[in-house]
């Protein structure tokens, strides 16, 4: 079986950063299967590199490599890293971008601290090509990653925005918007249950103050155009316009609150 | 020989949606080698998804899957099918971006109705991930059709438009603008033969009732920047502005009308 | 190994273009390894071809075909080329879009003439299709250059841009202006040190006229919105600032001057 290894950046793909660096790893692992993730994280924005990240990485198989390049602090201090948990490896700047996998106790990681494994002169500017598609190549190929570095336990990691529930209130954000204009949120199903037993028939929702359509069990249920709530494909809370872009019709960005209330009067 | 499996989405590229369905789809078939064909589709535009089909399909190696997932309806109660005709297999929701290739007689249409080809729980937000990218990928790995659901034979299908002759007048449409601002019509080269015999030099071809330039057999007939009508690499007429966009020029969108006449006065 | 094939050109994701080149391309050459560099060239931009060749395709294994349809004059009398250097393949119109390799003395440069390696019937519209991506598989599966056409001398070359050193004062232009806004130069290390000795805090660097900030090591150098310069990872001047955009801080176009002068008064 092929090893395959994830890729995902802030590069874009008009400039040939993302092509170098696939043509760099072949020529480490000419047998792995490289699979774009996204090239189209804003530039410099880790938060979405790790919402990203945490939405994708466990569809695919045991073992897979996945290298993510969003690396505002490229040249400078910021250690390269290499981690293995839940039987993935991921390769990365430590600058809190592994946030989501980092949280389990199992992770093992480990400064890229091996010269061996970089392409030089390592280039000030783009150590996607130079430190990290290598490693992420020698990993796919094989190499331990205890050979590549050494293990610390300090690695940054970000403090990720999560729900808070206040005065019956379940208040999260809006953690990412598709090309739909769907707004994604940080509330689980799991908090929705926790909070407000099984029935979702009875809540309100509201973004940014606004009140959004009915909890739903499929888009459908809403007549074109209008707004409804749903639990989408990453067991979250989801506001979506059917047909439409919810995030034109709620003027919405990331990071916009979203609220959950028990529709009772006089409670 | 590895198996192939295209990809033609609504998606974009810029969300992770493209690479889960790919790491879902490595899972199951591990040696199986996909190729994009595109991921910009415009939201829900089921039409524009069948033209692009259309014209891409049968560049593959036969016994090519082909995914497609623009699924307005996804969650509803619009069947999952999986159709072979011609040497080619593809899968796709009941929508209608399937009609190119429902109109041979031939085309043996499934709806996906095995639970056991899915992934669990199956979402009600993404069947690309939870049904269409596992189907073609256990098509791929060599599941036959007729274990993955039931014969059906009443697929839904586009009213696809089609190019009318009144009065000496040839009138069809503009299917596809492409990056170049080139002008595809569905007007065949068969069609302007049959009605215009085989001398195309004496048409008169008009956007929008504006007159286009001359029918020429090379881009490089016309002056920079002037326009031309051409028989293109779909076989179709198409209307162009040497190296610059004839969409500006004509103010055309897909839809707008391409009219062919003779060129002769008195007539 | 599986041979590879790279893809540049100006066709953009969203048409069908690049998936029906790669299935043509796997249809003749089934075990070919199909890896994008960019299409995201401007429509018919030969010049940023031809820089984004010669920033990328020396990354790749030795034996690579790369493939380049950028090509303004489909269907007219330009040439098809394949090309033979440095240990890599190159297929591309003759339109100068292969400067940058064309200048090795070892490069051995072939008109592709024997119609058995096209598809046919032709088409006028789109000879990636017909002619280019056909070449680049038959080469990637093993047919010599020397079967598929003749031995020419002459192929077209453009004018790159190259720098000057006058009245003290090295002069470059900006050559490409990356995703984030970096303003790439042509000024390579070894034409600053050539000028300027090996000491490059003492240099003066502008753009367009306006002061840029001081010759760094690192981007973290500088603070955040910063300017500075930096030699980056094609070995050159360039000018960024950190974690913004230089283009837009100096409202830089390709093309744009950019200039080197020793910070010394009263010389």
């Amino acid at each position: 079986m092929r090893p395959i290894i994830t890729l995902t950046t802030d590069f874009g793909l008009d400039d040939p950063f993302v092509g170098i660096m696939k043509g760099v790893m072949l020529r480490i692992a000419p047998e792995a299967e490289l699979v774009d993730i996204s090239h189209g994280i804003e530039p410099q924005n880790i938060r979405q590199a790790a919402c990203v990240l945490q939405a994708a990485f466990s569809w695919f198989p045991q073992n897979t490599v996945h290298l993510l390049v969003v690396d505002p602090g490229v040249g400078g201090g910021r250690r390269p890293l290499a981690v293995k948990t839940g039987g993935h490896r991921f390769v990365a700047p430590d600058n809190g971008v592994l946030t989501p996998i980092l949280d389990a106790a199992a992770a093992r990681v480990y400064e890229l601290t091996r010269p061996k494994y970089f392409l030089h002169p390592v280039s000030p500017t783009f150590h996607g090509r130079d430190v990290f598609a290598p490693a992420a190549a020698w990993l796919a190929g094989g190499t331990p990653l205890s050979k590549m570095g050494i293990r610390i336990h300090d690695p940054k990691t970000l403090d990720l925005p999560q729900p808070s529930f206040r005065r019956n209130i379940l208040k999260g954000e809006i953690v990412h918007i598709d090309r739909f204009g769907n707004l994604m949120s940080n509330i689980s199903a799991e908090l929705l249950h926790r909070y407000f037993a099984t029935q979702t028939d009875g809540l309100k929702i509201r973004v940014g103050g606004k009140p959004a359509g009915p909890m739903v069990d499929s888009y459908s249920r809403c007549q074109k155009g209008e707004s409804g709530c749903i639990l989408n494909s990453w067991g979250c809370l989801e506001v979506f316009c059917r047909e439409a872009a919810a995030a034109k019709r709620f003027k919405s960005r990331v990071g916009g609150a979203i609220t959950v209330t028990a529709n009772r009067t006089g409670k």
